[in-house]
């Protein structure tokens, strides 16, 4: 994530620069900067926190100039502090660069700038944008980012500020969205539309691979070798509430859509052939030898995916591992010593009784590792060693593409752990590497499904108990599924393992409970198709979701979603796509408020 | 449990003992038999399974003599077979005798008389009883009798048949209900009323410590020393459907009421002071101490009094405990070695689930213990070691003396580990013991406030959904107390760990959702008063139930129930019971059928 915006024209350039960061704030909000060229060379101002802060530290006497570029952060690599904040330079101040996205191969790139004599101070992969610019600088801006563009990999939306070149702005996309704005006399670049949309109507949307040279007079837009590009105007009609959503009519169902790009960012620059590398991860391969059990511990959605993240590792790493609520795991006085390793999950990284948790588990002597979606959060921060997931800023309560990235995690740690212990053949890592690369597109192609969905949802709009069922990972998943639900339409929804219904619950079934059967894990995929028949026989309408291929399914249910095939371990990060779906449209059919049900909180800071 | 019938009189004793056990085979019907007398002696037949195997086994060649007893058997002590059936002889044919109820010191009893050149054929307690008469028979039934009645320790109703006194059945009751049946010219006596309504309206109830003397010219009741005990007669009003029910209107509401007994004989002859033991376990103390994980696997009830048993096993023996679901359990491969204990929970000691699981566990190497209420189940039979609980047949679909039976196994169980591992010492053990012997009685007042109960439960009539809540055990036994108005009263009841609320389900809070708190843990007290405000601030109705002197719950519920108070990990036993009654209320005012719940069977022998 993170928000950019780029400022080229008549009026003093910061008011326009922080009104635009304003309307991005959803993108990103642990600090912000901007830099504006002066007659004194580059001034910038930079400071951690909302974005309010950088408005007092630069007062009202800011320099009136009217070129500048603009950023609010959402952390990926370093901490939130003044220094990590965006606009970065290169060591003599030439060059100001405002990037989203992550380069890859930034370690590599700045270990070779250390030894040219760069210095840097920042623990960011940006850094290395100004020094680089500032390495292939020979009087010609356009063309140093163009070869600063061929050394760089990964994602990226920048936009280069120079002292040397006072009338022009430069920027790039690959992977992350950028648009220009396109007034009278005066041009913008930003990450999404709503930064502009107080200013001008008229848009060109970049495509990735376009590079943009923007000047008071116009904006060219090329492809990275310099080959001109026409582009059309694209003239936004939204307001600007909805073009904070990007065109969507709520947080959840854009978060929702951001998946296969936050799958796909978790998973970036952590995946060899047969190999999994967490970087962030301290933990030797001795010490992961010496580990004798793992506890999971976490919070509603957080906890579902631990739960999930249990039967990964112990199934591959041949580990036990132990899931726990952490309301209950603080006070429980749980048996672990120093060959324990703890994993706490949070979004936030600010969860009251996960971070309790945290401390408790420290406190015992186990070694503790945060999975989580805020860099510099509270956990990312007291834990030993941290799993970021790289969803960007999560608005909507109900969470879902936190979800799916805290699953990629636990399938990171679990291959991780089995790579370290040896339990797992390179090869057999190998394939499970080879179908997550998969995924994103996988996800992408699970909501194409999005508008059967829909249709399917309205026969909900009078539901008012529902059970999900499944076995083993389709169970956990299960869980996710009918918290949604409860969470955003106050259905009675309600999980249980498929083999235990008859224990008792069955007794709520009936053709008025409408039942959801997820059966993807092959192992127990006909026990599950069992249950579904008991189900059936007591005249529930049951919708299933499986693997494409599962034929046989379609005949004991009303109504059958397919998934991409995929190892059944990775199963719940697609089977869960069409239960926040069903819960989205459900949601609204029924006139709830999606982005901010009743009675709860995003982040849940009390106990 | 087991059901015991003598007659006396003017017709073919045959057929009237055979009538009298079809209606006591409520009370167990694992094995039964007959012994008549005629001019050959004692003629017996029994076999093994239900009495229509008798009656075939009988055909219609039976003797016609006017004396005789029979029985129908709930196995305790010595597996269902032809010889564990009674009646029992003594090893000359003598004596026989039916017995129900368990003869604690039965083996040093019989080490005694084998001493004394007795021989046993079968391994039941009941055995001792016809050679203890046979040993102080001095041509006087009565006096030898009385003899016996000195030496045995334990609870009985029995009834002895002798060769040498062909016109008089001798009988005596302690702790075992007893009743005796006033006919013309003809006499009964049986373990409960249905068996001689269909002769006679006319009964004595027998008390503790009397002895009757029965012959075909009419009765005679005394005390143990022979003292002449007035009786008044008690005309049978009931019909014989309800007679079968003991009065009450269901067996649910039988058996919640049989508790207090049920909790007695499970702990009968398995407390010392400060010592808890279990004969029928052949675990090592060397065995116990090498253990280095436990698992418990179960379905339904039984599952969640395993959730109770983790936590008192971890906290008291502080052996690492997995509690799984026996359908979950059996396909996922658990790590599992020689170290590892495995405890499997069932009812009926037959749930398919719960069995392939034991047989999974068996196979992966595991020290198998099975805690089940039916001597000779399925998986008595298999597991290495066995702990019955003594809660007697259980007819109503939903469990109730099941469960906290199982309950009382685990605290057994619990405590033994920690004796066995001295992880806890002899005095901690003893206070255990000590709450444990008054829970009984602590048991049979929290029934007294059933009118309270049922009172409060119209209350109910017309909620669709609600949640039980808790934190650590009491959020086990919210799990048992939502299942149980699940499975009756088809309200769609929900528990969670009362931390985990505002973590999405808060959602489904409204002024229609009662809300069921539990705050026994006084350890987490105070965390889950602050989610009863939570759910009080969404306008839920709350009910709480916490020990007597936590006053200041009342300040933030509607209703509280009040429990004597025990050490916290005991609560659970005596926590359930209103929940149970609150249930069962709710069922009969909502008119469901509360013994066969729809959907559902008792013993689930499908997976």
């Amino acid at each position: 994530m993170c928000g950019i915006v780029g400022y080229i024209g008549k009026q003093p350039a910061v008011p326009v620069l922080l009104e635009g960061l304003k309307k991005l704030e959803y993108r990103g909000y642990d600090s912000a900067g901007v830099a504006v060229l002066d007659e004194t060379g580059i001034s910038t101002c930079k400071t951690v926190g909302k974005l309010a802060n950088l408005e007092e530290k630069l007062g009202q006497d800011y320099s009136k100039t009217c070129i500048g570029i603009g950023h609010t952060r959402w952390a990926t690599h370093g901490r939130p502090s003044d220094i990590n904040s965006h606009p970065h330079l290169d060591s003599e101040e030439k060059f100001a660069v405002v990037h989203n996205g992550i380069i890859e191969n930034y370690l590599e790139l700045k270990e070779w700038l250390i030894e040219q004599g760069h210095q840097f101070i920042s623990e960011t992969d940006t850094e290395v944008l100004p020094h680089l610019v500032s390495y292939y600088y020979e009087g010609d801006l356009v063309e140093a980012v163009r070869k600063v563009l061929k050394k760089v990999r990964g994602s990226f939306a920048m936009v280069v500020l120079s002292r040397q070149d006072p009338d022009k702005l430069v920027a790039a996309r690959k992977d992350s969205p950028m648009v220009l704005g396109l007034g009278e006399g005066e041009y913008f670049v930003a990450s999404d539309i709503p930064a502009i949309l107080n200013y001008t109507r008229k848009t060109y949307i970049l495509e990735d691979g376009e590079m943009v040279v923007l000047t008071k007079d116009g904006v060219t837009v090329t492809d990275f070798e310099g080959n001109p590009k026409s582009k059309e105007v694209y003239e936004v009609k939204w307001d600007a509430v909805a073009a904070e959503k990007g065109g969507y009519d709520h947080f959840m169902l854009k978060e929702i859509y951001e998946q296969p790009k936050a799958l796909r960012d978790t998973m970036a620059s952590r995946l060899g052939e047969q190999e999994v590398i967490l970087q962030e991860f301290k933990l030797s391969a001795e010490e992961v030898k010496d580990l004798h059990k793992v506890f999971i511990v976490a919070c509603g959605t957080a906890w579902h995916a631990g739960l999930v993240g249990k039967t990964l590792i112990e199934r591959w790493a041949r580990i036990p591992v132990e899931v726990d609520i952490a309301s209950e795991f603080r006070y429980r006085s749980p048996l672990i010593d120093k060959h324990t390793m703890v994993v706490v999950i949070s979004q936030s990284g600010e969860t009251a009784d996960t971070l309790a948790a945290l401390r408790e588990a420290k406190k015992l002597g186990a070694r503790v590792v945060a999975v989580t979606n805020v860099v510099g959060s509270s956990v990312s921060r007291e834990a030993h060693d941290v799993i970021y997931t790289w969803a960007g800023p999560e608005i909507a309560v109900a969470s879902t593409k936190a979800y799916t990235t805290q699953l990629e995690g636990m399938v990171l740690l679990g291959l991780y752990l089995a790579q370290a212990r040896g339990t797992m053949s390179p090869e057999k890592i190998g394939q499970v590497i080879t179908a997550l690369k998969e995924i994103p597109t996988q996800a992408q192609e699970v909501l194409e499904q999005a508008k059967d969905i829909e249709d399917f949802a309205q026969s909900f709009v009078d539901v008012e108990d529902t059970f999900f069922i499944g076995r083993s990972l389709d169970w956990n998943v299960a869980m996710e599924g009918a918290l949604k639900l409860k969470e955003i339409s106050y259905i009675h929804a309600e999980a249980y393992a498929a083999g235990e219904l008859k224990h008792g619950t069955l007794a709520l079934i009936t053709e008025q409970t409408p039942v959801i059967a997820i059966a993807t894990q092959m192992d127990v995929y006909d026990k599950t198709v069992s249950n579904v028949k008991e189900v059936k026989a007591r005249d529930a309408k049951v919708i299933g979701i499986t693997f494409q291929g599962n034929k046989d399914l379609a005949k004991s249910v009303d109504h059958v979603i397919y998934l991409p095939k995929t190892v059944v371990e990775l199963a719940p990060i697609l089977t869960v796509i069409p239960l926040q779906l069903l819960s989205y449209y459900v949601s609204v059919a029924r006139g709830c408020d999606v982005d901010k049900p009743r009675n709860l909180a995003k982040s849940v800071t009390v106990e």
